[in-house]
């Protein structure tokens, strides 16, 4: 079996920290770099989330800090969310590790274009990397295999009515991204919210015994309060790790192909608008996730929690 | 039982005349008048259905012309759904039924102000009337009970990916509307989309074996074969009844009340955007429908077609 | 010499008095009615300002109230330049003056349905009751001889950098109005500034040593003191009465042709922007003030006031 | 005397390449290196541009090429001013020159970081490298000691009715530029349009009889009637020298400080909302030139030109 080579943009963040988790031991897939921005908290936040989780679980990834902002629109972080460390909840070890010293974008840009085969790039955070790498070299966009994304809504938002935390925090980059011409899965909440982590979700994980499912459990149960005082519900969305769960079982995920169009003007800022009937005439440009198959996500993620 | 009195604003519009034969004859209904604007075709053309359906169904009910266009964008049809005439499909007899004289917009300012009790307003086409009326007598909004919608949308749109029709023929009308303090009920595609008409639907109605049944048939068939060429789909959804159904039997539909903000710039332009987490810190000004109940509906509608 | 006959619409304001002192009395102009809109108070105290100003000066003139907020957005005052009452300064005597029973926007729609010839409206507050009537009454259209608006500018606004005020406070009503296919004459900021009243101006006009030289000299010096509080200058622009004298001596403007576009989005919401360059490819829709004769402006400004 | 250190980012260009000549030679200025932008026309027609002045008139400087296109928005070029090539007019001998390796946004960051002191950037063309640097790095700013931009108006633009040609190009990268901090002049269209370029001007110039001054005039004499086919004007505005003449002797300018804010919605995208009055209650980011000491300015580059 090969391996499916990606890179993983996150910010991390409490969804994103699962995702890691499940990106760097499962046998499908190789993880040949972690490239961090700004979005759940400050980069400098995320960064020390995402060295932490490695660490604590023994993953050898390299981890390149990125953006520190957005491209055009304030920088808005999500600490409601995710608690004032951007990852609230987990007791770790004084930090020991350290990022490379490359800026991520020029990472992303070095790893794509001396690679043999096309590479995956998963991007669970703001898109601000992602953007800033592709028009500083355009030729990345070939070597690109495909871009999948958490992010974006057919339906209502998180962060405003019309939009997704993750589009919103950087919409420009997102206009960027979605009309570059990649090959583009789009995991929004019209999945993600499916993905309710309940209780005894979590107690299944703990019940694994080991680090990573103690972890899961450390960050589920602060996440839920958070989402309980924040949106009123007690079982939160699991965002990003349906990227992750996808790349290693497509049958997870029921896509529909469209073209979708960043909206960054008015009230509907950040919005995705999903033209499912071809009212704008334009090319596909995704493959966005409508539905979910909830039994077996959480069985591929108790599958790689297991690995630890 | 007293009848609910109401003035329905339309532009029929094939939906919009099986509301008209709803509201016509229900007993729990009183049709102070019917008020026209420009939308599924010219004001010209939806008077000329007005007037047909009327006569057709012997319906004593008066109708008045309103505006031929939206307050401030183009003026913009839905002939792929109603054909040239707004209203394909049935064969009437020549025309001799005529409008009032008075102004659709001054019948309701007056037929409002002189109004001993509240008066329900129902509005299934784009809001221009309504809008005008409320800038040109505010005092109008004291007197109105409810004003009951046929527009929007919570997920995607039918005439762009973000927008529904009614609401984007006239985003500016609907943002005076929702703005105004009024009580709205918004029955908008999420639950419009589930009223789907078969053929069996059609077939059931066709068996009243009375004009009104043979009217249905006539009209949803050339509905449907539209929809299907416009959205690919075989069973049309029947939006317009939705809000006369629920002014019969309120348990037809599920309603939650939100802030709902009328976007209209970018290309999300005429997007109602339903705000049910409380992110725009603005009070509610409507309840939704965000289900229904699908047999009682067509139930509803059989009830009504079998009084004739 | 036939008089021309007027249509004066407007929120006064102190630089609207001034032009109702010069259309009410010039032989040239037959001033048929006046309609109030909200602007720079509310509606309630321009009506009372242009009432006391007929009862002062012993004008008669029927005064219609219109609209009491604009079309769209929320309403927006000019109390830092007009105060309190919206036309700070004079002391009148108790008000018996009352406005007639029609609505101003009905009013325009009636005088000018049933008038033999064509009629000059001159629009100098925000364009509210204009876009209303014109939506009420499209035929209207054809019995406007000139619309004559004071609003506007080609290079920066006075309420915000992109927009002038009469525009800014109702852009859709501005939108409708310049998209109706009236031919208008715009006289924005680009002239009016360079109508500065000096202390000067002020002084011989009080020199008039009659009523009207006198209410002027109290005007203008609160106006004055005003504009200097706001925008640092010490002569500020007499706006409005650019209209009139345009109306008496057609010399006193340099008029451009062009297309203008409102715009109402962003931040540049109000913007009235001028395409010299046909770079829109739109038919010209407007005339637009460049430049004004400024010693014949105020000579035509003391001979109407020297007719009280 | 010291010299000013800069760099020069540009889009060559016929004034462009007037400032280049202007800015290689005279004492009072270094040029440390160029870098290139998409903008007048394709990065690599202004690459080529860029080498051929440069080779034609033996000048010593690095070219860097950039960025090939806008942050976000689609490309546009100025093809029907600067012609075909970009530099329509002069004949060069066949081309040796080449580019640097290092991507332009790298060269930027580079020269800045390592540099004692600070360095004084000059931006004639979109602001898309400049923006991209910012972001990448942004200790960079501390590193700059002024930005002086061409672009911008403060009354009507030449591409759209509200924007300049530059900042229109790419509004998002203008916007991050803007708001980044760093002490920005501004010289838009309301001098640069005084900077005409008679025929007498052009042959003063041709009259040094040097290969710059017959290289002005075989630019200026197609950019000339270019802009009397586009604009309507024999004189074309000298647009991109305006800035170095400014470094060169800042009394040819005067400037005004405000707040200056990009418009990126509606149509008046790409507009510089220049605050006089401080109505966005912002602090000032900008020195803008509001008025131009023409024949100065012309002395300037005739002194410039001599140095050939």
């Amino acid at each position: 079996m090969t391996k499916r080579k990606i890179i993983l943009d996150c910010d991390p963040g409490h969804d994103d920290a699962v995702a890691i988790m499940m990106a760097a031991r499962h046998p499908a897939i190789e993880l040949l770099g972690m490239t961090i921005v700004a979005g759940n908290q400050t980069l400098q936040k995320n960064v020390r989330n995402a060295l932490n989780i490695c660490q604590h679980l023994d993953l050898d990834v390299k981890v390149y800090a990125g953006c520190d902002r957005p491209l055009v629109v304030e920088e808005r972080h999500a600490g409601d969310i995710h608690g004032q460390t951007g990852l609230d909840g987990p007791v770790f070890q004084p930090l020991i590790r350290k990022t490379e010293d490359k800026h991520a974008v020029l990472y992303i840009i070095d790893e794509l274009i001396h690679a043999d085969e096309k590479i995956t790039v998963v991007a669970i955070g703001p898109l601000t990397n992602i953007a800033m790498a592709i028009r500083l070299q355009p030729a990345i966009i070939e070597k690109i295999d495909q871009l999948v994304i958490m992010g974006g809504s057919i339906t209502d938002g998180n962060v405003t009515p019309a939009a997704e935390f993750n589009i919103y925090a950087d919409r420009e980059a997102a206009r960027i991204v979605f009309n570059s011409g990649l090959d583009i899965v789009m995991c929004g909440l019209d999945v993600t919210r499916k993905a309710a982590c309940t209780q005894q979700v979590i107690d299944s994980m703990a019940a694994l015994n080991n680090k990573a499912g103690y972890l899961f459990r450390d960050m589920l149960e602060v996440y839920n309060r958070n989402q309980n005082r924040v949106f009123g519900i007690t079982a939160g969305p699991l965002h990003d790790p349906v990227t992750i769960a996808w790349l290693i079982d497509s049958s997870v995920l029921t896509l529909k192909e469209c073209y979708v169009d960043i909206e960054t003007a008015g009230y509907s800022y950040g919005r995705t608008n999903c033209d499912f009937y071809w009212k704008a005439k334009k090319a596909n440009n995704a493959r966005v996730a409508v539905d979910i198959d909830v039994d077996r996500f959480w069985q591929i993620i108790r599958e790689c929690l297991s690995l630890y």
